[in-house]
């Protein structure tokens, strides 16, 4: 069976457990300490980072990597559209997720509240938060922008860009910082993705110390 | 004619510049001062980054996505292998280079010390400088390790992720921050891409105020 090293609320790692469940790829989850570095785990991965994915016999690193290879050796049902004219726009929008949006509002509410406080690194820099909860408006009206001319956010297929975009806000949403009355259209968006069954994982994640809110596994928030 | 708004020494831009020259896909080349913002920019892109290329009338950002729509749309010669297998290991490797090796040594050589003077952010952080100086030599041994199993850094073929690599390298040796006697093997391989036709506009880049070491455009190094 496939295993994934992951911590719970890593978009990344949720990224990669949506695409798995999604091609009903069953997967025993292992939850890595990346930050303790522990010999066994830099063995398998000298960047030190998670998710780390044993599939058909390899050890894969790298998100992005990892879902173009399922895609490419388990092509149904499909994340990723034909036309390289669609798959740019996948990419382009994986990227400005796992980059831009990572760089500008996870990194700056999400690591500054639970990765601190998980890795012993002290308390949230006020600042960072404030930037990000600014950052985050910005992206979500981005984000209502490209639902207004489509039905998912690369276009009329649900592929890995709305993994990615989902997997930063359901993270995000674990410590409510997403205002879902933003806009309708991503809210429905929201919605739609969350009720997948692929989906299921990850709205039961549980992290020591940190509470959902009430809204976070309820299917019609 | 295909339209690359740039700057010469970011290594995102040389990657996308080495792929569209390797499959001869000619360019004008705009440089672009992508911190001042101008309306314009902002409007062909949101991200407000560069490389910003306009080819087969669109307008694409996100070096990873224009490469695999380059490789997707001219095939020939290929920069990417055949099976899924080796696909990953490429993109594993771009992933590794634009990220983490982006991370801790690009950003903290080259933006401390040509970046901040040239978008007038004041002088280099010392203690930034020491890290990256610190952190490439653990990616150049990482590559010793890699070139001593492959003729490439992803398997037998020239690939994506020794243009990745090439382009972030390429950029540090502009202002002399690589220790080309630390590794033979990295330095014959750097010495094979660079006399490659592809990287001939790459060793005439200039930048007003710094000056490139003498063996910065020498093939024989």
């Amino acid at each position: 069976m496939a295993r994934l090293f992951h911590v719970p609320l890593s978009p990344f790692c949720r990224k990669v457990r949506l695409s798995l469940a999604e091609k009903k790829i069953e997967v025993e989850l292992v939850e890595e300490k990346y930050w303790e570095k522990s010999p066994d785990f830099l063995r398998r991965n000298p960047a030190a980072k998670v998710p780390v994915l044993r599939l058909d016999g390899r050890v894969m690193s790298e998100s992005a990597a990892i879902c173009e290879y399922i895609e490419e050796t388990r092509p149904e049902p499909a994340l990723m559209p034909k036309t390289p004219e669609a798959r740019f726009e996948v990419r382009r929008l994986v990227s400005w997720f796992d980059d831009k949006f990572h760089h500008e509002v996870t990194s700056k509410l999400l690591y500054e509240r639970v990765n601190k406080k998980v890795t012993g690194q002290g308390y949230p820099d006020s600042k960072n938060v404030k930037e990000g909860a600014r950052a985050i408006k910005f992206h979500l009206d981005y984000m209502a922008w490209l639902l207004d001319q489509r039905r998912w956010l690369a276009g009329d297929q649900m592929t890995l860009a709305d993994f990615a975009a989902a997997a930063h806000l359901s993270s995000l949403d674990y410590i409510s910082d997403v205002d879902w009355n933003r806009s309708q259209v991503v809210k429905d968006w929201y919605a739609k993705i969350k009720s997948r069954p692929a989906f299921r994982s990850i709205l039961a994640d549980q992290v020591p110390g940190f509470r959902p809110p009430a809204h976070y596994a309820d299917l019609d928030f």
